[in-house]
């Protein structure tokens, strides 16, 4: 059984990085069309995104500021984070297939208020930047390893 | 069946506003765990919650971040809109059963570059701000009037 933990804010250093990967695959487009409730066409219906200036399916932006919730969630600072808030700026189409990573970066550490600026930088298997964006959150008052709970099991038809 | 349709440059104004409501439940929760890959233990395992500060489950903060991205994707602008960015701050933590309610505004239409500037405040039941943000898209160049794709059929075991 693998395990969660997480870095508390002495643990934490200035340039501290970490990393997430995904592939967008059909069922996690479809997946989060069913969550958020968006479904929208470019993302759904191949022929009508055929004639959009993408050409062809993409995924939702928000999609990738899914992972970069998730890395921050689970890698940097890990469980029992606050998230206070995010930025994010979208660069550039990611379409079905891609496999993007997220790449966050410690830039700040607030001593007193024991916040923590996070930048995030998504690249896509070709190494270009698809999103960026900074995080604030709140470190993790104390230290966790937890065992790693299950993905839930989702099926989509 | 049912359409969605758009709000070009020209058809929106400042001050215009939309909502977008949606109750969060159980099955919400393990979706975006599994589509975003976070499973924290706050989000999926009722006993561990019940020590962190929250006292019980909460849903991912980027959830409600899902919620924003699909209220201008398919109440305004609607269909064609291009997401450039968005902030946003979580205020309060959504626990399972809450309503969140979306209110978006337009504060500024930049003729030149067709951007658009969203304010979006997102409510609980209560009426309690649970999280803000300004969304910033480049409005639709053309009218469209689409029929709605049906909502992927996720099962959730």
């Amino acid at each position: 059984m693998s395990q969660l933990s997480n870095f508390t804010f002495e643990e934490m250093h200035i340039g501290q990085t970490a990393r997430y990967s995904k592939t967008v695959e059909e069922a996690d487009v479809r997946m989060f069309a069913a969550v958020s409730g968006d479904v929208n066409p470019v993302h759904l219906d191949a022929e009508f995104a055929a004639g959009t200036r993408f050409g062809e399916r993409i995924a939702h932006g928000m999609l990738t500021g899914a992972y970069i919730s998730a890395a921050i969630a689970i890698e940097l600072p890990g469980p029992g984070t606050i998230y206070l808030g995010q930025s994010l700026k979208f660069r550039l189409p990611v379409t079905l297939g891609d496999t993007v990573t997220v790449n966050l970066e410690i830039t700040e550490l607030d001593e007193r208020k024991k916040f923590v600026t996070i930048e995030c930088t998504v690249i896509n298997q070709e190494e270009k930047v698809v999103a960026t964006g900074t995080a604030q959150v709140m470190a993790p008052t104390e230290k966790l390893v937890i065992e790693r709970p299950a993905t839930p099991e989702v099926s989509v038809n």
